[in-house]
């Protein structure tokens, strides 16, 4: 049996908390671009610890991603290879005619959001695209010197074999948070709980147990 | 001074789980539109409580809108008039190129959600924008008899002066849920929090005074 691991709201905050100096020392983000749904919450709470004062809010761009939901369940066992990035379907892309225009990534640092890193599936579609749109009009503008720079922060990594694969050239180590890096089990969200106070109760369960055992 | 109201995340959480079955039975949305950075964290949960078993998830796009933020501080007073919906600047709109086009707009029932109707600016301007959307969208494709229906959720109305109005025709009372309807208090959400345990404390000090008093 997988192992569940409880996370509260309250823990997603003090995680993205503990993060946001790194961030801003070293990362320096001017733009963040929120994989949702699972990213909207730390990228909201990010957003204000990333806050400087006198200065506007980093803005936050999201875009939908999923999994392609409609696998056979006995994918694994049945043998059947898949290609890299053919399942993640897009629901939503960035709009930048409100930002004026895709030109607006040129040259930007830009902090990738999402909740959790599991097969990297999802962040290597991420990443790759991005990079194919900003080279795209890099050239088109004749900006191809402008460095934009990519980085990424999740919650929790899963410490397990990777499916996807981020561009060494884009994402070295230095330019990969993750809060927590946990093994592969099963991450309970607080926004995916029906009863948020059993939630919280089992969470706390477990921080005991973890803290005398 | 302005009352400061303390809201939890487990709050948000429960206001949206509230709100729901309502939604499913009477609005039925096919499409979320998250306001941006506060409707973030509410349509991110809403999407778990308006999931029905064997069918996928309703999609959320999110788009980003801000009250423009360089005003004179002293306006109100120095007798300024602005005209509604100049203030409202776009960081993001929608994009449907990801879901095959702008069309899937039309004949939805598309539920807006924010965090706060505060002056409703923000929510007239996001409304009017959405119907011109959809009603270009429609003639070009000779769909006009198509009705697009808009609902709007928000976790707080502040019962004040609106300078906002949201268009008759397009948002009655039944497709209009707040929560919670407040005065006109400083609400403070749990992801602006620099200290959420004691952001949580004070939010428990209140409510034990409400329900002492």
């Amino acid at each position: 049996m997988v192992e569940k691991v409880y996370v509260t709201y309250n823990d997603v905050h003090k995680l993205c908390q503990e993060a946001a100096p790194q961030m801003l020392s070293t990362l320096q983000p001017q733009l963040m671009i929120a994989i949702g749904g699972g990213g909207y919450v730390p990228a909201r709470i990010l957003r204000s610890f990333l806050k400087q004062p006198g200065t506007p809010n980093i803005p936050i761009q999201a875009i939908g991603l999923s999994l392609y939901e409609q696998l056979p369940v006995s994918d694994a066992d049945s043998g059947v290879v898949e290609e890299i990035g053919t399942r993640v379907t897009r629901t939503q892309w960035l709009d930048f005619t409100s930002l004026g225009g895709m030109e607006n990534l040129v040259g930007k640092r830009i902090l990738i959001v999402d909740e959790v890193d599991d097969t990297r599936t999802t962040l290597e579609y991420a990443v790759k695209e991005l990079q194919k749109d900003v080279e795209e009009v890099s050239k088109k503008l004749g900006r191809e010197s402008e460095k934009t720079e990519f980085s990424i922060f999740v919650l929790h990594n899963k410490d397990k074999q990777k499916k996807g694969i981020l561009p060494a050239d884009a994402i070295d180590d230095s330019r990969y948070i993750a809060a927590r890096t946990v093994g592969d089990v099963w991450i309970c969200y607080p926004w995916e709980a029906t009863d948020i106070d059993e939630h919280d109760k089992l969470a706390a369960e477990q921080k005991n147990k973890t803290a005398t055992a």
